[in-house]
């Protein structure tokens, strides 16, 4: 079993190393536009060789783990160069561009849109561990163009690192992860700006930090090379979901220059709701490095 | 050493934990609006007696760890009734208004106003525990109103708890502590409102939500009742601050909307900086369970 890993950071690096560790007999090929990363990669057992384009006709599958522009740029090309029996699966947090990309390419059915629920904050090799996707979801879409036996292959794949799968139709799934996993990304972007605005003096941030703003503020360490193409394929639900944030802190914001504590006080004792929901995602998480 | 504890919450609880454990031949003793508290605090062996207001003259030490606005009605009354070489100290995350309050108490000398950056988003006895004090920060203001001897064994007592000490005027506390505490609160809060209003089908949050969104949305469990009276005391400070955090979250969506995608791209990569701030936050915090 041949596995390219296009794209050697966090989650490809991770699918080549949970790859190794749960899937008898396979070696992976990696290539990066980082030459840095593929050394790295190397020199870490990520990969056992470099990925050339006279190799990809021997992939059995291919994963493309590159920013969302990138591969939606790459889907076709490497569709184009596969052999007939392999499977070109992507990872990206948008789903409905790519899906649509591929949608008249006339080997369809050898592509498979996925994205595992998965992640750090942290890039690159180094970053990159292959229990990262155990108990985590993972969203598979339009699987009834994916052709049966590569489909079954890759639930197997995925079911062998101890994922939980999940199918959704590409649109909903952009509409729902720009709730919960976009406007977090933006709203911890936009905290760190304006404290750094205001607090030129990091050592007085440093002292008085503590791990609630650590916490709130940890996704501003992304990278923008990542976001920037979610936030421009994710543009419409985005900005959506941005102007009922937007919304609610200016009714908080509101209620607080017009004294309205009792507003607030409810508004804040309904939200404590999120308790049992978080419940759910720390249960999955106890086992990773997040 | 008799030390009297009012509002045994993870606060309080915690800080008679560290006081037994760092503290030789200290005795314990708590009151609660809530008798379940006390009850609880008895049974872990948070405390070792209830307070009662017979007892309130025996003590050397009281801490005020409740509510900041009970805080301010209840520090003159305790003033009024402890001995003339007892301490007083409150521990709320507002320091100018308790400040204010206590200028011209006959006693003010026997006051001392701390805010010790440490926590959990958990609350009650259960949530204490007597390492959430090492190697954090604790502020203290107006030093040299307090009596020599009496400010002389706090700093002993906070040094045996490995706290690290650190002046501040009580209203440039309040001003940066808006920046890198009550602001992520308010951010959390109505980040998990925005979400919560949505997606209704909590299922489908749990099962799309990652890390990401737990990490940000996790303040958004801490108690309304803890911070509806910070948020009331520090209005003004924290207007300001939400007013910025609006207007960069509003510039981020008009650069959405006119798809100035270097311009998001800049913006996050600037942001990006906080990475070296966070960095010795988590120092600080890898022993603590936050």
């Amino acid at each position: 079993m041949n596995i390219g890993i296009i794209g050697l950071g966090l989650i490809g690096g991770s699918l080549a190393l949970a790859s190794k560790k749960y899937t008898l007999g396979s070696r992976c090929y990696g290539r990066d536009i980082n030459p840095t990363h593929v050394k790295q990669a190397l020199t870490l057992g990520i990969i056992d060789e470099e990925l050339t384009d006279a190799k990809l006709p021997q992939m059995d599958i291919v994963i493309l783990a590159v920013p969302v522009d990138i591969a939606c740029e790459l889907v076709l090309t490497l569709l184009d160069n596969l052999n007939d029996n392999a499977l070109v699966m992507d990872v990206g947090s948008t789903k409905t561009g790519i899906c649509e990309r591929v949608s008249v390419h006339p080997k369809r059915n050898q592509f498979l849109a996925t994205h595992p629920i998965a992640g750090t904050e942290f890039s690159g090799p180094s970053a990159a561990y292959p229990e990262l996707f155990l108990e985590q979801t993972q969203i598979l879409c339009e699987t009834s163009f994916t052709r049966p036996d590569l489909l079954e292959w890759a639930l197997q794949w995925f079911r062998s690192m101890s994922m939980r799968i999940k199918e959704m139709d590409p649109k909903a799934h952009d509409q729902h992860i720009a709730y919960v996993s976009h406007l977090s990304h933006v709203s911890s972007f936009m905290l760190g700006k304006t404290v750094m605005e205001k607090e030129k003096d990091e050592r007085a941030i440093f002292d008085m930090a503590g791990s609630g703003f650590a916490s709130t503020v940890r996704l501003a360490k992304s990278s923008p090379s990542m976001w920037t193409p979610i936030f421009k394929q994710n543009r419409e639900n985005l900005l959506e979901v941005l102007t009922e944030y937007i919304e609610n802190l200016s009714a908080f914001k509101n209620d607080l220059e017009q004294q309205h504590y009792d507003q607030l006080y409810q508004t804040m004792e309904a939200t404590n709701a999120i308790r049992s929901i978080l419940a759910g995602i720390n249960e999955n998480n106890t086992k990773n490095n997040n």
